[in-house]
């Protein structure tokens, strides 16, 4: 199985300006790549980093083995195009399956699902069907699967309601993995809560908040994050 | 295994109060209940609905089976004294679980769980560690199955992590379950397009919804919900 793994490597997080510097944010979005990729590959496969400017694994903080696992691909074009290009069946259009026993599956699983673990992701690339989805929060797709040839990614708006009907129209099967780590997505302030609450002691991304201040504020409702006055961007 | 689902039989679901009339409310948290109450009949459990206030069964709208399945109890006590009086072991403090095989596991399942579904709730019931927990977004507890007789709740604030903390405490083994659907508890106008995604054609919540005139709007970024304007609260 291939698993790509897209990441935007300039400007990435900028949903978390309110909270984060432009230094910050980079670092953030490093710390959880870095995260999913050791994941990846404590889940047996060799992830390849599916980015859109080139990125040296060697200034991810990643263990040497993880570090030696990891490729990276350099696809300036949009989500949807870069990923298309790397699925299975690619330029053969319109095959439909039947001899989808020599397919290479495809996995792609975005960067910023911090609480990724190797278990999780195991439970994904477990599944047989043509194609198996994990929806996020307001309907993103945040991983999936493919082993269809013919079907195509479109990460544009509600991509999951959108990848349930693709996969119909191509008559492939389709099962949607129910997953709270890999179904959170990290994308705005109110996320980062996640990160520290279901982050584990080895991870990355919860000990960068932590470096930059952030800390867990217990009060009557939901937890939320609350940032030490001095440690805040200006 | 005794199933309970506690319930605020009066003014329920207060922070929909924007999008949603009081007797909306009511009539949406009756139709989460009930999809609640048939998705732990379909695992194979009878549940108890722990209601703040007396509930009739004959009012909710469950199939025949499920009704007859539902039994109430009435408890006025805050969530926390209510749930810890249903738990194994209580009265006899300090046990240390060695006798454990004996004790009838309690499972607590929130009435407001909307996208559960039996599936997730054989996945969550499967689980042999003495607690087992799925935790909400913002660090809330959605569901937990106790199987230790010195394991009590504690639903005030980070309810999550203090279960966890409390499970250390007495010497309880602890599981987190990974659930997006359990993990997903219905609060706030942006859960409620989680409803119209993942809600299955014979849910009442999502149907409830629809006849408020709620529908899914699909824009670039995540899906929200929209209403149509006739159909708004005053």
């Amino acid at each position: 199985m291939q698993v790509v793994v897209p990441f935007a490597a300039t400007e990435p997080k900028t949903r978390l300006a309110d909270v984060l510097t432009p230094p910050e944010r980079s670092a953030f979005a490093r710390a959880m790549l870095a995260d999913v990729l050791t994941a990846v590959v404590e889940a047996g496969h060799e992830p390849t980093v599916l980015a859109t400017a080139p990125l040296d694994p060697a200034t991810l903080d990643l263990e040497a083995d993880v570090r030696d696992a990891v490729a990276v691909a350099v696809d300036e074009r949009p989500l949807t195009e870069a990923v298309n290009a790397r699925l299975p069946g690619r330029g053969d259009g319109g095959d439909d399956g039947d001899d989808g026993t020599d397919i290479d599956p495809v996995a792609v699983v975005m960067a910023d699902l911090a609480l990724t673990t190797a278990g999780a992701l195991e439970a994904l690339f477990a599944v047989a069907a043509d194609v198996a989805v994990v929806p996020g929060r307001g309907g993103g797709t945040n991983a999936l699967v493919v082993r269809h040839p013919a079907f195509r990614v479109d990460y544009h708006g509600a991509s999951y309601l959108d990848h349930c009907e693709i996969a119909r129209d191509v008559g492939a099967s389709l099962e949607t993995v129910d997953s709270f780590r890999l179904g959170t997505d990290v994308d705005e302030p109110a996320d980062l809560v996640e990160v520290l609450i279901h982050g584990r002691e080895t991870d990355r991304a919860p000990a960068r908040l932590r470096e930059f201040g952030f800390e867990l504020e217990r009060t009557d409702g939901r937890v939320t994050v609350a940032r030490l006055e001095e440690s805040s961007p200006e």
